[in-house]
Parts: structure tokens; sequence; C-alpha cells
């Protein structure tokens, strides 16, 4: 069996981390070279001590160069870079015919301005971001397949948009009408050395933040307005609460008029009724960040509310796996024509 | 120094654990009798050995009937009884000349045709419901000072209906838009012993529940109600997450056309910018659990998204405190004409 | 492919969950029956949310006897039930022909005198006593092979006995001065609807228990006796902490007179070294419970204490796979004669 | 009432923090002076949300100088600072009549050599070793009354020492028998920005640490030799467990020949049972972190193993409280000839 030679730049985030140990395990692959700024010349093994006597413990960390990566062999290189670091690495190797799986936000807007409103700075590679594929297979798989770079989804906007995806599409819902509340563990701020950060200040604590623009809402309002046709603009709260893992999106929205709670369960159903990795849960059924911890399910759930007519969407998952970097694998598997649940 | 003879009816709860902790520190009163089904007999000190060396350390639990209560002497009591169960207490205290202030929801709504839709039975002891005074000092102050039966707001309402109330009081927003997300701690359960909140369940999960009708809604719409003088309907999803003691609620609202932001601030800084335990944290700082843990404040932000219109008001509270035990307390010094703050 | 078809008794503890979760992916069986007391009829994805859309989701569980297993052609059984429960189960599987695999205490004690003592009550199999095989592959690899009934080893012996049976084997410490300090996660006192477990009561807490003679204590001590081919008694105080998952042991032990510190290291080299699931991190790496969360990995440190002399040894495990689950599985993988990480 | 004058260097670490919330209740002393090297010119309340709107939020942090400690006229001066940089603060403090009350590790130590020994540097001020006070008011009440210099115990020497005291003191327990297991909450790490004290590093993960020679033993030693009266070697072994406060220790020792179990029940509660704050839990009771958090209380429970000859001593304390700004304020009592619970 041939493997297919992979790369992983900034290996040792939280990201990076959660995607060694699922290319461990996947059966079409050979990691080929990790790359760190700061453990250049370290085995993994070392670095990562969970991961001392699996698979590639022995492999070195090359420093994060573009050349390293290149020189490994490796045909496809994730990306798991902090913002705005992963742009040139983009470029760099896809001129040096690597195919790229992006997990940073760099190549999820398309729109270069809207970059610049939420980021701060100039998109540092505007020329790739019409060639870009938004990595959520249930939306995209078709495009995935021949993609040669790919925006992998984050976190929150998976948990977002996957659920309110179909009904705008439909045009169940009323765009203006959408509130989301979501949750989140702490391991999605990365490996993020600061104080707010300390195990002592997060512990028997949860608050809101990035109120009311955080970042995420451009990408998520993107794929929205995609969906529904027209510019959507939301509310969006993020929460940081304490667990480790996990993504829990709570969605408020209003049908149109004379849109019947079924038609709902039908455009759900329809849209993600046969997707591995879309686990629906019904009006009866709940979720909870258990039920998809270490796993890349999406689980949602949904109530019609009789009284204010809203319907309430549920949704959750491990932030640092379908969040993550298993959505990036599931990518590489359409993008590789792989079954889609290879090594997952 | 005349100290007034307290007893606590149903002591063994978090709630009554809390009251228990609360009071000890408490200058103007003397606990006298604690009552417990499980632990008649037992000391204090034993059947909470955190309480071991304190001042209630010695004290006998009595039988949980209320003619232990009365035969103690209390002038007060504490009903920190289940649901269903505290209205009894309730009308046999009352007789007996006790005033009480119930922490169940017994006598928190109004109407007893909406507590049988939400209780699923008959009201225990209707002919008290008007007499009844909702126990949020900042809302009821007046009416507090000669109650004689006050139903002690419970966690989740004080957390929701404080920083709406001045709001929908003024106008400000529209009744129909309101929706809230709340995250509460487990002990938010009580001493529940179900499978659902073992720690193996409970840890590094966090889940929607009571989705779309949590028996809360009940109460927190007829004191919106009042406030705003029309009927007001909204919704309310709940949450458990993996902290022991807090709630947290984020609540989306649409200001009414013309109302400009800082009549937001008008409204809020007029209704509680003198409140001792209100801490009103404006439009940049935000609430976390930790700042209210083992307090008896609730602190209240806010934010106004210009791109969508909507209002983000947050709140945090100690759901043992602000939300349970200390709002009784509060509700007691109001009640005897003590400074509000004695012993919180 | 011919898979072994495999059954589970009581398969909704959190041994029998995370076997089912292992057994999902393991490529040499089929299972073909769970077996449950409160769930009989109910499907596995229904019972356990978080398997469904996994392999085995559509599996019914069967009630909890020994005829539902035999008619299932397993030819294989774990029994996940409780201490006392499995003896019987294991005596009618025996006698159909079925190989047993019991992760309860039942069969772990070879001396029907000590069970007694311990649990106490009379052994309700004494007969199958000595042809039971200890479940610690490492130790017992050549018995396994042929075992018809495995006592799987639990979470806290086998983080006690691996790391001092070679030391004791060759004589290098005194078997009177071994004293051992356990902390485990509270998914070692199993689904166990009691008030200590909840929550808010393990929470932000630790304590010791079963001091000072905890029942494990009788096989850890079997165990080190064999190795030590004398009667060696040990002090063991086990310790509650909050995590879910996860076994760290501390143990303390005063070399004979005249053993080099190097002779530790060789002992435990020649024993492990070669070992797939035993890390061995020397004396100058730590153990953590993270490195072993979620793998059937046991990891090992060592220190010497120049100034008293004694030896301190530090063992980490997931309480639910080594310690449980994965070490049945482990078991199984030796009875069978596949690659012993199958699965793992 | 004269109020005394008090000031707080390094008054935003964890003990400082921790120090400001109980000296906000003291009724003998007022709060004139906070230092901090980064937070210079602040308000307490602005640094601190969560003591916004208590008695000093409005107090200002001066830089850590302490010209401005002295300017202030605060007659005592707690130090919550690093170890290292208490003892100048101490020298110049003591030579502005300022009694010092020294949380930081500076004093504790009699001995310079053992100073430069566990600590890899010469001793800052070695003139003041001999004036310094080891600040266990159980221990040394009668010399705290006149100190001018306290150097207050820190957590774990105080969890280990009150315990063993008594018995060495009496000669019942062999001094080279002594082998302690603690378990420590994260905020004993301080606040310290470190990528291991990130709460995804430091939840659901315990280890132990500082294996064999932790800094904390030269000075359990210290006084364990004084208690024994000669010298007292241990062995020390701290581990990190995931809760935000509280220390738990286990130790064992080994009772001299003769010695009956019921010495050991005398000699503790001759020295403890009439102490406010040793809380004697004796041979059926146990020691948990719920039951001393957020108190200044220590906890002991004791067993007897018949089998091995072994005692097995347990204490729990809050680390922050008994092991560190507690104990603190218990001093000043004792140095003031206030009773010695006041504001604890």
């Amino acid at each position: 069996m041939n493997l297919v030679p992979v790369a992983i730049a900034g290996a040792t985030g939280y990201s990076g981390e959660e995607l060694i140990r699922l290319l461990m395990r996947h059966p079409e692959i050979e990691l080929v070279c990790v790359t760190s700024r700061g453990n250049a010349g370290a085995r993994l093994g070392e670095v990562f001590p969970k991961f001392e006597g699996e698979k590639y413990a022995g492999l070195n960390f090359s420093a994060s160069e573009t050349e390293a990566i290149a020189a490994s062999g490796a045909k496809i290189a994730f990306l798991a870079l902090p913002h705005g670091a992963a742009a040139p690495f983009a470029q760099a190797l896809l001129a040096a015919g690597v195919r790229v799986i992006d997990l940073s936000a760099d190549f999820r807007l398309k729109d270069a301005e809207v970059y610049r409103e939420y980021y701060g700075h100039e998109h540092p590679a505007p020329e790739l971001l019409e060639k870009s594929v938004y990595g959520i297979p249930e939306l995209y798989r078709a495009e995935l397949r021949t993609a040669l770079l790919t925006a992998s989804a984050g976190c929150y906007p998976t948990s977002v948009i996957v659920p309110l995806h179909p009904l705008l599409k439909r045009g169940l819902i009323d765009p203006a009408s959408i509130v989301v509340a979501s949750m989140s563990g702490v391991s999605g701020a990365g490996r993020n050395v600061a104080a707010e950060y300390l195990y002592a200040e997060c512990n028997e604590n949860a608050r809101p933040y990035g109120v009311p623009k955080h970042r995420h809402v451009a990408e998520i309002e993107q794929e929205l307005s995609v969906a529904a046709g027209e510019r959507v603009m939301i509310n969006f709260t993020p929460h940081l609460i304490p667990v480790t893992r996990g993504i829990l999106s709570t969605t408020f929205a209003m049908p149109r008029a004379g849109v019947a709670p079924e038609a709902i369960n039908e455009a759900l159903e329809a849209a993600y009724g046969e997707e591995t990795f879309i686990r629906l849960r019904g009006e009866k059924e709940t979720v909870e960040l258990k039920n998809v911890a270490y796993t890349n399910f999406l689980d949602i759930a949904w109530r019609h509310d009789p009284r204010t007519g809203r319907l309430i969407l549920m949704s959750a998952e491990d932030n640092l796996v379908k969040g993550a970097a298993g959505q990036a694998v599931q990518n590489m598997n359409v993008m590789c024509g792989w079954a889609e649940a290879t090594g997952l």
C-alpha cells in the first residue's frame, strides 16, 4: 500500500497535538514531517510524553520553515499555525505542489475587506482567497475533492453554521432573528500562556467574552449568507466554561410565517440524515459534551416553542476534533478520495 | 442585645447548608432550630463535619415538623424544603405567628392556575398566594418590610429578572424579543442523588435542559409582565455546566425603535446604582462567576450591538447565595428592619 | 476473516461502557451480546447516546442471564458485573464452553479464606479459584494463553503491583517497608448513585478513604507475596480526587542493604523494557494522568533519595483502560493469540 | 476604637488577594496600603473586580517600595512577595519600626547554610534569621506575642508539621520512618503564568513533582527536628491535583516499640484538644478538602494499622487560608493580643 506522506506545521499547539493523535491511527498516510518554532530538533515523544511508545514518537521536529516541509516529500500539509502565520506557508507550499489544509482563520473569509475589518491588518495572501475551499465536508464536499487549499472550519463556526445552513437555504427561518449563545472549553484558547487561562482562574468560573463582535462572527455570517442568499447578521456570544474539550451552541431563531415545525425536521433530515458525522438528535433527545468528546461527531437537537414561536437549535462537538483536527482529517479524506471516516 | 430566634426547616439540602453558613455569622439572630427528615436527633456538626467547631455545631436536628419549629420559640422560619412540601409548613407556621421566608417555589407564582400548569397539581395553599411577597429586595423592598410570608426568589429568576426589570418598566425593550441562555452550577440541582448528577457524568460535560419550557419560566414571566405592564413571554434555555456554584445568564433583547443605548445605562443606573448587592459592570467590563462566588453580589454588564441593534445583558451570581440563602437572609434583614447587608 | 463472537455481561457500568468503546474498533471480534439488568430490550445507542452512529449502536441489550450469553454464540464473555455477582456467571458460562474474562474481584484472590476476610461472606465458587489466571499480561502472559477464566486485574492493584513486582522478585527492596499513597478518579467508584459521588460533593474536594484496610490490599499483597517469595504486608491509602479518569500511585520502599540504585533501573528495564504498554519514565521524567488518559499505557518513574535511602516509585494509568477495560482486552488478545495491542 | 493600620506588600498574588478578603472583615485593623509592582496606581476594585463594592475597593495600589509602606503609617506589614524578594523589605520595614509578617520562605529556615542548600544562593538577611519566629501559633504562641518578624508558615509544612509535632515531642514515633504524600490545589503555585499551570494542562490531570527533595522539606525537617530533639529526615512527595484550593497530606510513621495506639490519641488531644483551629477527627472520621475550604481549620484524622503496625495521619487545610493568609492573620492576632479567631 502506498502511504501518502503528510506534514504538520506548528504541531505543538493543541490542534497540532490532536492531529498527531488522529494521524497515528490513519491507515492511508505516513506522517513524515512535524514542525515547531520552539522545539526544532526535539523528538516528538520527548515533546509529548503521552505519545512516547506510539507510532511517530521517534520523529524529530523540524524548524517551522516551508523548505523543511517541501523537502520531507509531504504531499499534504496541515497548517496548525497562529492566524496570520499560516498564509505565507500556504503560498510557499502550494507553489511547491503541496496540497494545504489550513486550520487557521487565514483563508476562511472570502472577502479581504472583511478580513481587514476583523483582523486589523491587510490579508497577507489575498490572491489565494478565491481558490480556497471552506472546509466543512458536509457543505462543500464536491469542491473539497479537488481543492488545493482547504480552509478547515473552526470550532464555533462549525457548531453554528451546520445546524442553521439547511434552514436558511430553504428559507425556513428569518435571518434577522438569529441569536447564538455558545460555550467553549478552555483548549479552544490554544496553548496560550496567559493569566486568564490559568487553572485557578478558569476552574469554578465561567464568563462571556468577545461581546458583541467576536472574530468568528465574520466567518459564521459569511457562510450563513451564502446559505440564505442574502446578507445575514447575527448575535453570537461565546462563553468560556471549565472543561478542557467541547463546544456547546444554543441557537434561537424565528421560523418564517407559515413554516410548520415539521419543515424544520425535514430540512435537517434531508441535509444530514445520511451524514456519518452529524447525529440528528431530534425533538426529544438532548446534546451533551460527553457524547461527542474524543469523537468527530456533531450532535444536533432542536425544539419548537409554541408559546413564542421560536426554534431552539442545540449543537455539541469536541472543539479539538470536529472543531479542528478531526474536521481537518475528514477534509483530507474527501480531498484524497478515501472513505470519509478513515482514521476517525 | 436581644437576638431574634430563627429556625431552618429542611436544613440538610444545599440551600439549608448555606443558610447555616451565613446565619453563623449573623449578629442579630440566634439559630434555635434546624429540622431534617433524615437526620432528626443528630448533631449539626456531625451531619456537616465542615461546621464542627463553629457556633451552632452542637445544635440537634429536630424532625421536620411544624410543632418542633413553633416550640423552639422561633420568630422567623426559613423553609428550605422541596417544592410542594413548603406550603403546609407555611400554613401552620403563619398560624402559629411565625414569619416565614420560603426558599421553594411554592409561593412565587401569584396565579394558582399557572402553578398547576407548571407543577402539574393543584396549589396546596392558594389562600396564601396573594399574601406572599416576591423576595427580591431590590424590587419589593417596601412590601418586604411588613411581609409575613416571603417567597424568596430563586437562582435563575433573580439573574434574569433583575437586569430586565427596569428596562421593561421604562418600555425600553421589546418584550417579545427576549431570549435568555443561562448556565448553572450543579449545586443548583440540590443534593439530588440521581445518576445524571454524579461527578463522572457532569465533569467535562455541559448540556441544555428543560427546553423549551423550564419551570422557572413561569416565575420569570410573571415578574417581567409586572414590570412591562403587559404579558411577556420569553425563551429561556438553562444549561448545566461543571462548576459547583454559580449562575451566568446572557440575555438578548431588542430595544424599541428610537431608544438610544444611553437610555439603557440610565435605566440600570437609576434602578440599581445605589444598591449594595447589585454591581453594574457597564459596557466595558464583563461578569464572571469567580467574582461573585461566596458573595451576595449580582453583577450585571451589557453591550449594544450596532450591527443587529440588539442589547446583550450579562449577569452573574452565586446560585447558593444571591440565588438562594443569601437572598433569603437579605429578605430577612429587610423584614426585620436591619441594615440590608447584615451578616452578608 | 472469521470474527470471534464476544459478549459483555453488565455492559452499562463504566467498565462495560469502556469495553464497548474499545471493542467497537477491535478487528478480530464481533460483539454479539450485551446484557443489563436494568436496560434489557433497549438499543445500545439509546442507552449510550455517545455510541449512536457507531458500529454496535443497533445491538439490543439482553437481560443479564447466562442463557442469553450462551445463546448468542459468544466464545468469550467479559463480566463487568459487581463483585459477588460475577462468580455464578463464570460458573455457568465455563460450563457452557465460553471463556470468561472477569473484571470483578471475584477470582482475583486465590485463597477463599482471604476472600471471606475482605468481602465478608463465603466465596461463591471456590472451586474455580485455582483455575483462574490473574490478568496482568506483563506478569502472567504464559498462563493467560490457555486460560479459560481470567481474573482481569483492577485499577489500584495494577498500578501498585507492576512497579514493585520485579523489585521484590529480585530481592532488591525490604517487603516490610512498602507504603503506597494512591489517587483515583471518581469513575473508579463505578456508576454508583450515592450522595458521596455527586458532582457537588467531589468537585473541589479530595479525601482519603478505606484506611487502613482497603479491599484491594488483599489482592495487592497476594501478588507481591508471590513475587517476593514470602508474606508481604503493606500500607495502602487510596484517595479520591476530582478527575473522571486516572489512577496515580506513589510508592515508598527501602532498598535492602547494599542495593545500588542502578539495580533498580536494571530490574525495571529487564522486566518491562520490551513491553508495549509499560513506559519506563526513569529517574528524570515524571508521570501524569494526562499522558495515559484514554490509553492502555502504565507509566512508571522512580527516584532514589540519598538522604533517607528510600526509593520512590510513581505510576500512572487510566483506571478505565489499563485499570479495567483495556487490560481486559489485552488479556483477551493474549488468550486468543492475537498481537497484544490489537484494538488498543 | 483605634484601628491598627496595616499594609500588604505584593497584594496581587493569590496569598495577597486572600489576605485582602480576610482583612476586609477584620474589626481591629484598617488596611492603609497595598503594593504591587505591576499595578501601582490602580484601584483595588479595578485590579480585583470581585472586591468592587467591598470595604477597600477604593484603595489605590502603591509601587512595591518600603518607603510607601512606611509612609502609610502601617504598624504591621504582611509580605506576600516571592521568595527572596521579602528579605530586603523586612530589613527596611523593621528598621522603620513596622512589625513584619512574612508569608514567603525567607525567614522560615533558621540556618543560612540550609537556606543556601535549598534555595541556591546566600541568604539576603542572615542577621534576621534568629529574630524571626516561625509562624504556627499552635506551636509558637508565646514567642509570637512579642515577635517583630514572623515567618508565617506555609501550606505544605503546616499540614505536615502540626500532626507530627506532638508525636515526635513525646517520642512516640520513629523519626526515621516518616513518609508523607501530599496533594495540593493549583493555587499553591501562585499566580504563576507558566504553561504547566494552564487549565487545559491541570484539569483531568494529577502528577507528583519535586521528588525527592522539594524545597519545603528543609522547613518541615527543621521543625520536626526541634520537636524530636534530634535530626529528622523524611520523605515528602507533593502532588498537584485539579482543585483550586486545598492541601491534603497523608503521613505514614512507625510508632516506637511499646507505644500503644491510645498514646497517639492522648498526645494529639493534649496538644490540640483546646485549639480553635485544629479539629481532631480521631480514628473514625476522615478529612476532606471540602470541610476546610474557605476556613482557617486544619483537620486531622488518624488510624493505626494493626497489620503493619504503622500509624497513618491524614490532614486537610485550605492552602490559601490556614496554609497562607488565614494563618498570617492568626499570627497577627496573637502578636497584637487579640482573640485568636478575630476576623477568621
